[in-house]
């Protein structure tokens, strides 16, 4: 059993209560995976988990804290995948919605409207959002300078990601976001993609990516690493190249977490900071800025 | 200059019509390229040509005659992307407008107000829908049967695809579609997602595909065509290749036109049929069958 996760937030101060939340994100699903009986109950428990929500104020990552998109509304993408079957599902747009669902791929209304007919409750916008998002929803009124503070220099946006493999060799990842701040009405970024934000092959191995969401739309970003590691790239070699490919011919940053089949796995970024986690038998490996690995035996 | 273009539609007796359109279409986006100077205009070229509005009753394919979902209304997917900068714009789930533009990856109803805030009239679903498309609606009302009707039997959905390799040897592709017929509101399929229903990349060339878009979607389909090219695999062999592990993989049906920056170019399917067409120098190319093609000079 191997777990990583990756956060990228929005606040430094919310780096401690991210890395518990994803460690014990982390020990849940775990417990969940090792309990699961098919590959579908592996990505439906990745995708509960990984969609979880946390209390309000906890973490501005999913749901509750989530960015604003220009009409000051919370837009959230997600999308889930195992790498037995390639079973998928995403949703992008969906709104008033504590913890998105998966099914196939839908979208907006339409996603909203399954929600609704599978019982998943809604709540109003104001119930979605923190004092402290609808703050800087106030300053950061242009998408291009919260493209410019957020991605290429500091950190990326509010997005949770996590792969997984299994004893059985099956892999799985889910990649959440809020997107970016300020974003468009109905702007889907890579997120939700199948072959962007995410994607599982127990052939091949498992990718969760987040960063500048056009530019890893751009290189397809979590096929591109997945590729370097199917014609025998080392996983850190492979994350580490795809990065510095998209840097290079598209000007954006990110970060991934993959794993791959023979349990060899990484977490690197481009941006300043991203925290990661990572539970590898018994101990538990974390950090949060370039080169930095701390490990700890697990209780 | 070399143009592919890829249909697939609701009733065979579009056939020549849908044949004649995709000709009188090549020929004008063979000017536009021409004429284009820079890749973004070629991008703009293909776009506005793909997914240009047909006369009413003159093919299923795009807007006017479109499928319908559950509701009755018309959602449309389209991607397009060129392959200098690897600049890409998609749209999913737009309604009401006859021409789809593109800009960042828009859904919904954000997608439906970027198009008004440029101009783009909006039109109500009655204008958008044949009195044949609401009868074959009638009759298809459940999702499952029409996948299996469409996608793994006769032929799919209609969707309209492009490629093309200009003098400079930039590559773009586009991919449009109202998706299949009682699709759940809010349904995406391939053609929106890079990396899915299309491709573009200077170093390794451009694909469009259709077929079942959940299939498509979880191999990644353009992606995995441009990989095995990448890898050195002939053209049809990659695009034979990666329909036969679609099919293999997934269980899913589909149809694909690829070319390389050398000029190769390849039209496939494993869907009954695959109404197809490419100018290569003076020469049209085009066919529906399997393993059918005739040449015709240009005049």
């Amino acid at each position: 059993m191997l777990f990583l996760t990756l956060l990228s937030f929005n606040s430094l101060h919310f780096c401690s209560l991210s890395l518990s939340l994803s460690l014990s994100l982390s020990l849940s699903l775990s417990l969940s995976l090792s309990l699961s009986l098919s590959p579908l109950k592996l990505v439906n428990a990745l995708g509960s988990r990984t969609l979880a929500r946390p209390s309000p104020g906890e973490l501005s990552a999913q749901s509750h804290g989530a960015v604003l998109n220009t009409d000051g509304e919370v837009e959230l993408d997600a999308m889930i995948m195992e790498g037995r079957t390639l079973a998928a599902g995403a949703v992008s747009s969906v709104r008033n919605i504590a913890n998105p669902t998966n099914h196939v791929m839908l979208t907006g209304r339409g996603a909203n409207l399954f929600a609704e007919s599978i019982g998943v409750p809604t709540l109003p916008t104001q119930a979605l959002v923190s004092e402290q998002e609808r703050n800087q929803w106030e300053h950061y009124k242009h998408y291009d300078v919260a493209i410019k503070e957020y991605f290429n220099a500091r950190w990326p946006s509010d997005t949770v990601g996590a792969v997984a493999l299994d004893c059985c060799g099956n892999v799985a990842c889910a990649t959440s976001t809020g997107g970016i701040r300020n974003k468009m009405v109905g702007r889907v970024g890579d997120s939700p993609i199948i072959g962007s934000g995410g994607y599982a092959d127990n052939e091949k191995g498992a990718v969760s990516c987040t960063g500048h969401g056009e530019s890893v739309l751009k290189v397809t970003l979590a096929r591109l690493i997945l590729s370097h590691m199917d014609r025998g790239t080392p996983v850190s070699a492979a994350v580490e190249q795809s990065l510095r490919y998209m840097a290079v011919r598209v000007h954006g940053a990110g970060g991934a977490i993959a794993v791959s089949p023979s349990r060899e796995w990484a977490a690197r970024f481009t941006t300043e900071r991203m925290a990661w986690a990572a539970i590898d038998g018994d101990l538990l490996h974390y950090g949060l800025n370039p080169q930095e690995e701390f490990k700890e035996p697990l209780i």
